[in-house]
């Protein structure tokens, strides 16, 4: 926790029109630092020709392409073809950015005829960081932010786009984990999943591609080592809640805070008189709790 | 005061699943009485047709056409067509009937080849109904809701349609107020604004078409009689707070409580150090409150 404190501190200091000098961080090529401090206006382009110039190097054969844009993460940076072009300040610039890299590497796809053969996944780093404010993004009409284990904390954006394969226009309520992006990859490429050792993930192709019902039943929400909350079905329950990145203790819960998440994503209003929900969300939990094995923190 | 109550009372003891024999609610044409009680689960569908065959009758010179559907609000009813289909429960399913409504409302259009000179507004009453939990709607990422001065019970969403006049998705952040239907109407009919009295609206032409900026420069924000709030440009001041229909004494502010809505549309983040601000919107609010003649309740 101190480390988070610390990193905590570094957030509320952190100006709304932050200097890249003054951020000591290193940008690397594998393993080798090319430059330090990296000049982070020039990373979503610097990242975006990387990404546009794999595709074309590998466009005669199969690839994984994991690209992570660092923004708009903060500190927050833009190009100055970006920077004060939004309404919504230099977090919407940022997300202009974004938005223009993503049109580089479908127009890619485009380019080299990949795209009815390419599943392309759009996803977001979980839960805005409140204490930057506005320029720490927003969960939208989630409750709370990152940090703690409400929606606004943990869900996040998705879109799946494969032409001929995936229908557009289409919005799912099913369960859907960035860890199921592995057994996804590995299942579309023919590879097989390890049997070796524990996998969370599921394949994520029936509601991808409408084909059946999802493979995940549940959720489990983390704080720290601590589970605080599990979604079964159309519930979440909440055994313990602390708003992101509160000082005080957490609250306890007992029975569990138990929330309809269709009807009610913004965790408003709590539910009752259901016992055996409550009942069944514990088993998973406890069940849950039996079948981890606490590995050595590496943070 | 005493009748705003009562309506509250009212609202809390709703049912989840009301039966319209519960409501003796008249449904009039003009001024005479063609059921009581309403079977309020039939209205969605009795408007629709009405709307369409007003549609029909009146294909061939300009017609105006205000179809104020019930629904979403509470008590929610839905036909037997509808009732259970959606994952939100009766909202959803209400929600549903109204999307259909208004399809049938497009096709007539498309039917009678009117498409092209027919401006399609389509708006909503304000604020979800806090104390009717998640039947009573939801202000999605706005602060609080119904009865309130905060942006969730004020903002609503709107669509403007006319293919070949207004651009196909687009989303403009520029200010609208529905008051602004009676000028924009007028003037795209062809008729004169009085001017025998005071006019608070203006003409959303140049958002609508396009063809400049928008003629709103501000927005007030009443509780009842009293002046709670301005909107002036991005910024809006809270002069006195106080959640839907609270029992409690407003919050007083002096200075105002100063939001940036476009960074900030949720209000979670009130601005400081923006005296020239406060003081513009200040002498905004104390002009208009210096403008406007008390009226008789009508209520």
């Amino acid at each position: 926790m101190d480390a988070l404190n610390a990193k905590i501190r570094v957030q509320n200091t952190l100006s709304l029109d932050p200097k890249w000098q003054d951020f000591n961080v290193p940008l690397k090529r594998n393993t080798n630092i090319v430059e330090r401090p990296a000049n982070q206006t020039t990373l979503t382009k610097r990242y975006t020709e990387e990404a546009v110039q794999f595709i074309k190097d590998h466009q005669k054969r199969p690839f994984f392409l994991y690209f992570a844009e660092t923004f708009p993460h903060v500190p927050l940076f833009a190009s100055p073809e970006f920077k004060g072009r939004s309404a919504r300040g230099l977090y919407g610039d940022a997300v202009e950015e974004v938005d223009w890299s993503v049109g580089q590497v479908l127009a890619a796809l485009a380019q080299y005829n990949l795209e009815t053969n390419t599943l392309v996944f759009f996803t977001s780093d979980n839960g805005p960081w409140l204490t930057c404010k506005w320029n720490g993004g927003s969960a939208g009409l989630l409750r709370d932010g990152k940090g703690g284990t409400w929606e606004g904390g943990y869900r996040v954006p998705a879109i799946a786009r494969w032409p001929g394969r995936i229908k557009p226009g289409q919005v799912t309520g099913e369960l859907a984990s960035a860890m199921d992006l592995f057994n996804t990859c590995l299942l579309l490429g023919g590879v097989a999943i390890p049997k070796d050792r524990p996998i969370d993930g599921v394949d994520l192709s029936p509601v991808l591609f409408g084909t059946g019902a999802g493979l995940r039943t549940n959720q489990f929400y983390y704080y720290g080592d601590q589970l605080f909350a599990v979604r079964q079905g159309a519930f979440k329950a909440h055994f313990q809640t602390r708003s992101g990145y509160s000082k005080d203790a957490p609250a306890q819960h007992n029975p569990p805070l138990l929330f309809r998440i269709p009807n009610d994503p913004s965790e408003q209003f709590s539910v009752t008189n259901q016992a055996g929900v409550v009942a069944a969300i514990t088993k998973t939990a406890d069940e849950h709790r039996k079948s981890v094995e606490p590995g050595k923190p590496q943070y």
